[in-house]
């Protein structure tokens, strides 16, 4: 396939492995995949368990309790809260349309980008009246929550993403007190949080019950390496959610996701396990890109690092997948950040000296 | 517990087999399930093969491919029919609620009653202008088509269900075609098409190429019997789904529910053992009921019956589940019918058995 036809097509998501193995010419299960923010330790061997019990199968015969009350029990013995203040759904990204249908219910809605591509999708779904603003370094939430909130009357809501994606900034717990003051409604995406462990977790969960205009959207698909499955939740006001069940039928979340969900919950190994291995995997990462010198690392909380490269990406990008079947993300889909950036998810050493050899044979 | 308050709760929908395990005090898998119009010959074993295969559980590592390529050719290829006109969705459920949001952009859409309660709910979710039709028995479709729609000018559209539920009545294919000249929108759920062998069907799928404001919504739950897993599919014009796939996310159909579609879809000999069990069933079923002085049972062309009884309902359908772990699905989430009529779906010969001595016990 020639060069420049390979990069017209562009998927807007990581995780398309089946494009990635079309251009690669080899099977889905051989690209090796830095674009999606994956956890490399793989499904815990509780939940592989679970999925492969004799009797799981007979579960797929009956409709889901539409009321995921054991789920629901079991997200809530996790976080500390109360099940009325959770509603499992098909990934979060099932949830941020309904969250995303709920801000434009209010006069304007803010967005700092870059920005996850999903997000505008949501809002437009809705027909939301959106402003993207820029994501500055330092302060730029506390400012914007107290200046323009005074000035006018209209009701506003904010969508944040912590830790952030693409930067892997993480933004503290108390900078979102006072945003829960100014804004008519805060949706934070927790998409990433579950990499951070407890010690040192800038959630805002325990901010939820105390506050009806918040509504946090957590996923098991990246922590757990699920996407497959689909299983995310949200956290928000039970009115809330009530009204959010009426928008979707009865039974979103299937039957595998849901016993899938309560094992991963419950498997504290496996969290240690991933809370041990990643910061050592992110700094020997991020110390190697260092060496190379047209491109530049950028710190990050999660599991995933933006780079910036002195060229273009795209060229890279296929050389990758095609000579090394290695898969990257670029980061067409966040425009602000232009055509010289691309995100790499944390994996094992051993893989990411795959990707080092790659890129310093093909980047420099 | 006391039978006031057991009947107090009422689920809205069938097979809500942990309600209903509660209160028989066993578990939900001892229930013996006539409310949920499921194949009782179970999951295909081509099916059961594909989930247990061992490479199925790393597929879940991934990302469903956004594009359902391989999904999309197997319903093709199934319907004969291009891909371009196939949407998969997260059950037929999730894909009535995008089908409604269409409906609402119109004046006026019309929905015959008695109908699934979950209709009511998508209209209600997306802000449509709907009333409600009697379903006549006869010629309501022609005629209502012809003459509502000369007398004004508002745009107008209709949600209908063939074969019905839960009267188990058959429209004929041919019914339809004045319908499409007279609404701008007709959106038919055939979820219990596939339980009518090729030779008796009355789809419309063979209309939808030919008239872009037909939609079909298909069920693969209660056939192959995988309601746990969520698997639907739209067919309509290709504008059309892509709107939709815009307001929703880009993974809704989860990978295994994906593979398990494709298996069912190439499972003729499934297929053909249904087709030959079900008239003998339901035959006996029919005659069986009618031998029951105080019920008398509607035919129907699904895998389910109609059935009015002299008496109220609840009663029965409390000691049915109390005292024999029986679950029938009595009908109030379908106010028109009032509270004498149950459903019963078709199951194999002794669990019908079964069913007919507590019917027999009870409500005589």
């Amino acid at each position: 396939m020639e060069q420049k036809h390979l990069s017209s097509y562009q998927p807007s998501h990581g995780g398309n492995v089946e494009w990635a193995a079309a251009i690669a010419g080899c099977m889905p299960s051989e690209i090796l995949d830095f674009s999606a923010s994956i956890n490399p330790l793989g499904m815990p061997a509780s939940v592989r368990q679970v999925l492969q019990s004799p009797h799981i199968l007979a579960q797929i015969h009956h409709y889901p309790d539409p009321n995921y009350t054991r789920l629901r029990q079991a997200i809530a013995n996790y976080h500390q809260i109360s099940p009325d203040w959770i509603m499992p759904g098909n990934g979060a990204a099932e949830l941020l349309t309904w969250a995303c249908r709920d801000l434009a219910v209010l006069d304007l809605v803010r967005l700092p980008v870059p920005a996850f591509a999903d997000y505008l999708r949501a809002l437009r779904a809705a027909s939301a009246n959106f402003e993207k603003i820029p994501l500055e370094i330092g302060n730029e939430m506390e400012d914007r929550g107290g200046s323009n909130r005074q000035s006018n009357r209209q009701s506003i809501g904010i969508l944040l993403n912590n830790p952030h994606n693409p930067t892997g900034r993480l933004y503290q717990r108390h900078q979102f007190i006072p945003l829960l003051e100014h804004y008519d409604l805060v949706v934070i995406d927790e998409a990433f949080m579950d990499f951070l462990p407890p010690s040192e977790s800038q959630s805002a969960i325990d901010l939820v019950e105390q506050h009806p205009n918040l509504v946090i959207l957590r996923s098991l698909t990246k922590f757990y390496a699920l996407p497959g499955l689909r299983i995310g939740y949200a956290l928000a006001h039970p009115d809330r959610l009530r009204a959010w069940q009426t928008w979707r039928d009865p039974w979103s979340v299937n039957c595998l996701a849901m016993e899938a969900a309560i094992a991963a919950l419950a498997d504290r190994e496996f969290q240690s396990k991933t809370w041990q291995w990643l910061p050592t995997a992110r700094t020997y990462l991020y110390k190697q890109l260092e060496r190379i010198p047209s491109i530049s690392p950028m710190t990050g909380a999660a599991n995933f690092l933006l780079v910036r490269s002195e060229r273009p990406v795209l060229p890279l990008r296929d050389r990758l997948l095609s000579e090394h079947r290695i898969l990257i993300r670029d980061c067409q889909s966040f425009p602000e950040l232009g055509d010289r950036y691309f995100r790499l998810s944390i994996r094992t050493i051993e893989e990411q000296e795959k990707l080092l050899q790659g890129i310093t044979l093909n980047a420099t």
